[in-house]
């Protein structure tokens, strides 16, 4: 993991052949029947293992087929250390796997601190760099000095991070709307001044943005405003985003985006439609329709 | 752990004589001589023994002396799954020693990953309660819906929570002063806001707000607009702030903040004033010296 992660997210995107990021959220209550052991009841300890059970499975159905996984840090962090322990199996398999992983963290702190998440992360066990994340997501609250740590060891190691700019949840306006212009483009402009540094071959920067595709009209003046910065799009699918909504978010050419679906992937067995499949084919099936969707999007964009 | 974080806190703090709080930040490469062999070529798993040895030292010199300790999640996470066990051997040591346990944790994100969070720190391991800390830092960028799960645990469980609202690092005004009114006067005002509901028998609310001390007009501003909301002020000594700078802080009487001091007081030996003391002798120096002003401080404001 040597070259600049622009360019090796440009090469995943372009060798899955569409922009379909799987959101890696193990909520254990929501596990299908198989797994059902593993929920009130058990330790921690087999709640974690078969939260990482689950997630192998997972990417076992989507490897060759997308180009990344988001593994979110808090539903492995419930598990105590053994859900530190699922959340490096979980990593180390989707590398393998040949996906890449953007750690879904959204750490944020004073310099030394965020040093340390960015070693956490980015770098892993030093013994084992299988463990590390190819990206994470990172919280600007605290300003440049908590965002450089993590610009630094990206800089180093070929590693990219997310900034959150505008986020997909209903109470995001609240703090990311204040002001005029809007706090989440004065953030939007920081990210792009953060990424000068660290523009790859294919002109995109390391450093992304987090833009929620619940406001399509931001997603599209955002994307103006930061040409360079790669976007990661959540809100697709369970929150209720369609491919129409995110389409504002790709370069033109269909490039510069990844767009996020969780729950509407990972547990596709429990919508009616899919009631009668084994989970396995229900959350194939849900793939097919994004990467379809997707796939749409991205080639009206190119022509 | 039933009765209002407020009210276990104000009865902490009367019980100790001082609003002392002591970082927990076991940097590493920062630890006495004794705790070498942990450092450099050392495995994950040593390391994050030496640093919860280290800790858990620390934590027998300052108990019955100060109400509560803040250990430093990055530097526990940076071990893998070690440093979630070191965290918890951490946290029980601290609360067998009748200590307040604040996690800095800085977490915020959606509902039902803040909901995990929550879990994952304020109830920790549900066959181990002693695991789980008395209140975390919040980080509140995402507004509202990321911050009420917390609430909820809160509510539950008798734990609090201190939002980040104004931070002590230079970069911190890039967003936290954006608009007019400022961002961070916007942020005190939710947070007085969410603590309506958890508002203790002395009149303060479980909801408190991190604001640095090396800010002092805006401190005693904050302070004013704040009169219900328990302050957590970060920045005394390694990072530059004064008994001076944080008595705005503190309400008449002397009540409703607890001042934190990390490096200063854990790695006080390699301050050159202290340099032929033990380690352990360094510390204490060092503590007695916080204690003594932020006492006369409290003192003040009763006077």
């Amino acid at each position: 993991m040597t070259s600049n992660f622009a360019d090796r997210l440009e090469e995943a995107v372009s060798r899955a052949g569409n922009p379909c990021l799987v959101g890696l959220d193990p909520h254990v209550d929501l596990l299908p029947d198989e797994f059902a052991a593993a929920r009130s009841g058990a330790t921690r300890s087999e709640r974690a293992a078969a939260a990482a059970d689950f997630l192998c499975e997972v990417i076992d159905l989507v490897a060759g087929r997308i180009p990344a996984v988001k593994p979110q840090s808090a539903l492995f962090e419930v598990h105590g250390a053994e859900g530190a322990m699922a959340w490096e199996r979980v990593v180390r398999a989707a590398r393998d796997a040949n996906l890449l992983v953007i750690g879904d963290v959204k750490r944020g702190d004073i310099d030394s601190t965020a040093r340390a998440y960015a070693r956490a992360f980015l770098e892993g066990d030093p013994k084992d760099p299988s463990s590390r994340c190819d990206a994470v997501t990172v919280n600007p609250l605290l300003g440049t000095d908590s965002v450089k740590p993590f610009l630094e060891t990206c800089s180093r190691t070929g590693a990219g991070v997310y900034v959150l700019v505008r986020t997909s949840n209903p109470g995001g306006a609240l703090f990311q709307e204040h002001g005029s212009p809007p706090l989440y483009e004065r953030i939007a402009d920081a990210v792009v001044e953060w990424g000068r540094g660290l523009i790859g071959h294919g002109g995109l920067s390391s450093v992304g943005a987090v833009v929620g595709a619940t406001h399509p009209a931001e997603l599209a003046s955002l994307r103006a405003r930061m040409p360079s910065v790669p976007f990661l799009i959540p809100g697709y699918g369970a929150q209720g985003a369609g491919a129409a909504d995110v389409a504002g978010g790709f370069l033109p050419g269909g490039r510069g985006a990844l767009v996020n679906s969780s729950r509407a992937v990972l547990f596709a067995w429990r919508e009616p439609r899919f009631a009668r499949m084994h989970w396995k084919d229900a959350t194939r099936a849900a793939l097919d329709e994004m990467i379809a969707a997707l796939t749409a999007v991205t080639a009206a964009a190119r022509a």
